[in-house]
């Protein structure tokens, strides 16, 4: 059948970036290493007062259009996945669809647009829609156009304060596709569980030790979800894992689990006991206490084997540095840690083609989906294409006087009005509300 | 290829009831056939104090889930569409698998759940989502249970607070479906437009001028796409056309637009002109003022023709039985216009096995959606197990001035109070909210 999948991304960081060690940390008063170190992100991006998710949605997708040289009339459907949205009822993909029809000559009005919404989890489903639809045989030849874009601030002084971000991811979701084809084979691991969650409100409120707890277990139930269709998984059968990344710290965590399931019972387990020992297994053990208190201590020495930080070194590591530099994307998360994995492939030669990933995403509320992507052919040609780095490079570096007045130009609840940083150029920006309250946007030449 | 389609349907209305006719319109000072002649409606559904878009869901749900047979491992989604949402980045799937876990054995964790968003047309998206995910072969076997519930609420005063409604319609999604097959072809006609939004507010701005426009031209472009794909369409092509229907009185400007455009070009054009002429030509007028005018006036005498008037009675009146004493129920619209006609046709003694309707789906913002659906051999069996007649009948007859609390009770900016109307029996209510102020559901037996 058919290869479906990812044929090509955009992404659009917000142009602002706080740094957490130079700005956020001295005015905290905190060694800068609790972030650098611990959560392991350098520093987050932030939307400047011309830039909205729509905005950066838009100017992600149409980046993405011209490079592959699409007129309207290619794209079949518009999904957004978002968690920011600011319209209880009208999609923001009718926003972007509407921008872009300002610099196109064709417009989208046979293109079926619409809204997600789960925690940062959307992204993925959205994809897993366009994916359907073409596999359903609705799709007459075209192209689903899927943008995850979100603004993902908490309150000031929230723990969460040090993991904010804001950009868009834009995937074009083809037949026979350039980067990577999805598998039919999925896993999902879903509960209904109150670890973050915004009750009509803009800003969440988390139970972070709750949230850390519920991203593992989701995971680890999505993983065994996902073996029981595809078949056992083991380290060494894909080349990287990305994960929904809130913060680095939170996939070392999940990097590790996984690593323990996936040994389980293989000849690793059995070389590495020598070192560490065996796993503990449950049967052994008075209660479930003593027994997860003897997994935490496994964990640990683990963690401490050369075989798993190798592993690491070569499978996760490479999928975090986008996120060590822009912050938590919300939707965009895993999207970005796929692209930070494909880029370091890239840039080190090494040869991905025909080579899988396992991508695991995750959306607070809760809910976790696993499933495989195979590396097509065309896929170095098109991660080249990619100009993050020069984005990310290119950010204004706020004081955190500015900072402070950036998160109240974006709360929903203030009235803020602020000069630009950046000098908009060849992008849609955001120009005021028009007569209904509706965001008004411009393409500036 | 295996069918796929709506295998059952269950309806949950609001447990209260604001006659329009006898309470509203009295107070208004108003004739009260201006809201049962003009815009069609006899009655408004509310939620109780107890009631909410989960519970709704929730007990349609069980409902559904109960009659077929069916526990959660039968169950592969879980879609939610809805524009009352109370959480944004939480989806109301979750808090309703939530509530069903409470009274099966086993749990949904291994379901996918979601939430869309596109005003009244993410219902029907969610079916979409469900007929492309079994038709791309990843529901192991499994159904999609698609929920689409909404408490729709206009500001006190504004014109819209006749047009309003709560109710959730619970639709199970599968192959070889008892009720409905759907076609693979689809018609889209969609915009970026400013009709009615709800830019972080609760209850709707709207223009309703223009999004009375809006919907003819979006449901218009999405006939002609359509067409495009499944070929031209005719008046006796369909036993029933089910269209969103935020009050009859829109239908009937949906209808006679659909009939104008279906006998365009066809002998019952021809058989209509001794009586009222052809339709006009565009090329015919000097100006486009000059043909929409021509054009007004011949749809004045279409209207009035026998022939018209009795495709109408058969084709679209028997679809707004429920609408007219619920109002409207934004997601569920359409699908309750579908459930009036398939009751219709098993309460007048039709055979419809293997008839075919066109379901035409509109959300502001705007879209329209138009696909066909093939009536399958156990329709009879399934639309009379619905007991939606007794729900009606059975609702509290609300005073003004109980309605104006009912009213003060759902609105999310105010805190109100409420001692219950009805008593709730073998269902699930609202009990409060939690520490993190998450909704709190329990099942009274």
């Amino acid at each position: 059948m058919t290869a479906v999948g990812i044929d090509a991304i955009e992404i659009w960081t917000g142009k602002l970036k706080l740094d957490l060690a130079e700005t956020f940390a001295p005015e905290k008063g905190e060694d800068p290493e609790k972030y650098t170190k611990g959560l392991g992100l350098h520093a987050s991006s932030f939307p400047d007062a011309h830039e909205d998710i729509v905005t950066m949605g838009a100017n992600a997708a149409h980046r993405l259009m011209d490079r592959k040289g699409l007129t309207p009339d290619d794209i079949g459907r518009i999904d957004v996945a978002t968690e920011s949205a600011f319209d209880n009822s009208k999609p923001v993909s009718t926003y972007i669809a509407g921008c872009l029809e300002q610099v196109y000559d064709e417009d989208f009005h046979h293109a079926n647009k619409g809204e997600r919404k789960f925690a940062c989890i959307a992204g993925t489903q959205s994809l897993d829609d366009a994916y359907n639809w073409i596999k359903a045989g609705r799709n007459r030849g075209r192209a689903a156009l899927v943008v995850a874009t979100d603004t993902a601030l908490y309150a000031r002084g929230d723990p969460g304060e040090a993991t904010q971000g804001a950009g868009a991811v834009a995937m074009l979701i083809t037949e026979d596709p350039s980067l990577v084809e999805l598998s039919t084979d999925q896993g999902y691991g879903s509960a209904d569980e109150t670890d973050f969650l915004k009750p009509n409100q803009q800003f969440p409120s988390v139970d972070g030790k709750r949230s850390m707890q519920v991203y593992l277990a989701r995971m680890r139930e999505a993983l065994e979800d996902y073996e029981s269709v595809a078949g056992a998984s083991h380290p060494e059968d894909f080349a990287y894992i990305p994960f929904h990344t809130p913060f680095p710290g939170m996939v070392r965590k999940a990097g590790l689990l996984g690593y323990r399931h996936m040994i389980r019972n293989t000849s690793v387990e059995e070389e590495l006991a020598e070192e560490i020992g065996l796993q503990p297994r449950e049967e052994d053990y008075e209660d479930r206490e003593a027994y997860e208190e003897a997994i935490r201590n496994h964990m640990d020495d683990l963690k401490s084997t050369a075989e798993y930080q190798e592993w690491y070194g070569e499978v996760i590591e490479p999928t975090l540095s986008i996120a060590r530099q822009v912050g938590n994307w919300y939707t965009g998360s895993v999207h970005i840690a796929r692209a930070s994995a494909l880029k370091s492939a890239a840039e080190t030669g090494v040869d991905l083609a025909g080579e899988r990933l396992l991508v695991g995403s995750y959306g607070s509320g809760a809910q976790a989906e696993i499933h495989a992507e195979t590396v097509r052919d065309g896929w170095k040609d098109e991660i080249e294409q990619l100009n993050v780095d020069e984005q990310i490079e290119g950010r204004y570096d706020l004081s955190f006087e500015e900072y402070e007045n950036v998160h109240d130009r974006h709360n929903h609840d203030k009235t803020i009005e602020m000069e630009d940083f950046t000098v908009p150029d060849e992008e849609f920006v955001f120009t005021g509300r028009g007569r209904m309250n509706e965001r008004l946007y411009d393409f500036v030449e």
